[in-house]
């Protein structure tokens, strides 16, 4: 039997870890977390009976606790409810699935507490790595990445040890835009950005992959999660998206995970890591497949991908600044109040007007975040 | 320090392995064995320096005393010499890299004195894994295969329970003659079958490579190896040869290696394992490569593969008869006195008139393998 504690239980991840829960009897869900849907929530609470239930805001939580009145549940509130949650001593592990900065302190608790992260988060990597990675190797935590690329290379690592790393070959599909100008690009709608070609994910994280925004997050996660250097990590378009990705290792052997789009293996994965369980599924048919495509990224026109690198070659607070512009961007052409174009423009305006903290603590992070939105506040 | 032997020493793994022997000084030769090459061992003797050596033939053995009768060697012959070299307490580790059944005998030597065996000899287990597997566990040996594809399985498993399992997809390049017709085969030559269109390798795997007969006996091998099912192994063509094969789980997840054909990449892993060590050489690339194909593998015009099949499922000795068969129809392919067709033919023919013993002994297979010698002469 194994508890776990889940933040962002409503979400695209969340929902799909719940999906996994409720086909293995030996995972028990100590807690759970959402933003505002309370009635999702209070589902989610009937079917899966976590002693602790936390929602973002005050109104939802109030809402929650009339729709489980006849429920022993505690119903919190916050981020002191998500941190009451992150340390509670009856879960052992984890499940961050929040998106957004907001999952970087209840993860820092978690580890401080001992306990292992599923983490599907990336901004917790991209902007505290420097402070998370030295903190779980001191808690003899794992971080076991629930995403399919990082989860793919974990998996390819099994056992090797990571100084045996010549290379990552990090797959992209290239999004739905691949092989589009720039010029094309301007006429984009949130419609189109939302359509991605292989998987089914969140709104935000579809359009991080249709910028390559999504990849480079990916790129500076990685660079913390597996300890290697940033020009050690190569992003290849795979449009297919078989190819999860790959580890070259000292001699040339590339070790590498395929499958069929399915976020559940990535997230039972890490559930039961070092143990594989069998999962029901759509399974990769090589020849119904046929062929497996490869080429380079288009960093001129996909700028989001080039920033990422320079964000994480700059390092200290710069990630921050690509995470946080990048947040906010999105949020406004969902919201249509800017171009699709204009999303990587905002991301390089903020950082060519940051000036870089070294090795920021984790106020000074947040505090950076704030900083780009009131900039960007400022300037659309 | 680890000492090893090689058997077989003077062909294409041989020297590969002493390659990386070469490249390794925490490698040491404790002996040597080869066919008829005195020429050939006695330069290996002068660079690798092992107590041992032995040449097949009683002729060459005579031969390479003379040459190298100022250094401190011992030349032994025959299969006795072998036997020799196999059990020898100066070495850890057996590498059988020998053509043919006469690596079945040094390598259950090998295995009862509790030495590892490096394995590139595909007759040990097509004939006697029933044997071999049962024996290695109860010495608690490792069998670690030392041809691209087995070890490709094995690097995918590496750390996780066989009983994880759900498929292996075996990877064929289909050969030189892949989407030619039988009437198309039947004008083929010796010179066009030893074209091997990916990888350079010793006449008779090449020849076995172009009927996939080598297919054939490697999903056999397979079989024994990592203990599956025979229903459970996938043929699937793959021409570029850059997946060397993969393991699905039973979660879905596909485990695949990759990389350039070289063999000193599996020879140095066998070596090693379970560490990795730096090797030098052309990498992959996926920009230059493109693409990946696959394909079902055309077991109608090339029935070698369908024939293994068959042999593996009848079992017993029949996979005997199949490799046997074929061994004898190669050569005599070889020596220009068959067509090339016929040479599975041979195998059919061979396979129909045998009479199946069940789980045979080692000197049962050994009188099987006569029977097949003698009735192919007295058919051809």
């Amino acid at each position: 039997m194994k508890n776990i504690a889940v933040l962002g239980s409503t979400g695209s991840v969340g929902t799909q870890t719940l999906e996994v829960v409720r086909n293995n009897p030996e995972l028990k869900v100590a807690a759970l977390a959402a933003g505002e849907d309370a009635s999702k929530m209070a589902d989610q609470i009937r079917e899966f009976r976590p002693q602790i239930a936390g929602m973002w805001s005050e109104e939802a939580a109030r809402d929650l606790r009339q729709r489980v009145s006849d429920l022993p549940v505690r119903v919190v509130a916050g981020m002191e409810g998500l941190l009451e949650i992150a340390v509670m001593p009856e879960s052992e592990m984890l499940v961050t699935a929040v998106v957004g900065m907001i999952g970087i302190k209840p993860t820092i608790a978690a580890i401080q507490e001992g306990k292992d992260i599923a983490l599907a988060n990336k901004e917790t990597l991209v902007t505290a790595g420097h402070l998370i990675i030295p903190l779980a190797k001191e808690k003899r935590v794992a971080i076991l990445p629930v995403d399919s690329e990082h989860s793919a290379i974990f998996q390819a690592l099994n056992g090797e040890s990571g100084k045996r790393i010549d290379k990552i070959w990090l797959t992209a599909s290239g999004g739905p835009f691949r092989g589009k100008t720039r010029d094309e690009l301007r006429q984009i709608t949130v419609e189109d950005a939302l359509k991605h070609p292989n998987w089914i994910m969140g709104k935000k994280i579809t359009i991080d992959s249709s910028t390559l925004v999504n990849k480079g997050l990916e790129v500076m996660e990685a660079k913390w999660l597996f300890e290697v250097e940033l020009d050690r990590i190569q992003v290849v378009v795979h449009p297919q998206s078989v190819i999860h990705s790959m580890v070259e290792f000292v001699d040339g052997a590339i070790m590498a995970q395929l499958g069929t789009p399915d976020m559940k293996l990535p997230i039972q994965y890490a559930l039961f890591y070092p143990d594989r369980k069998p999962l029901e599924g759509k399974r990769l048919n090589f020849f119904e497949l046929g062929q497996m495509t490869f080429e380079k990224p288009d960093t001129g026109t996909f700028r989001g991908l080039s920033l990422a690198c320079e964000a994480a070659r700059v390092g200290g607070s710069m990630p921050t600044v690509y995470n946080a512009a990048n947040e906010m961007a999105v949020g406004l052409f969902l919201d249509r109040k800017i171009s699709y174009l204009r999303i990587v423009e905002l991301i390089e305006n903020a950082m060519g007007r940051h000036q870089v903290i070294i090795n920021p603590k984790l106020d000074e992070i947040l505090a950076v975040e704030s900083w780009v939105y009131e900039y960007i506040r400022g300037i659309v």
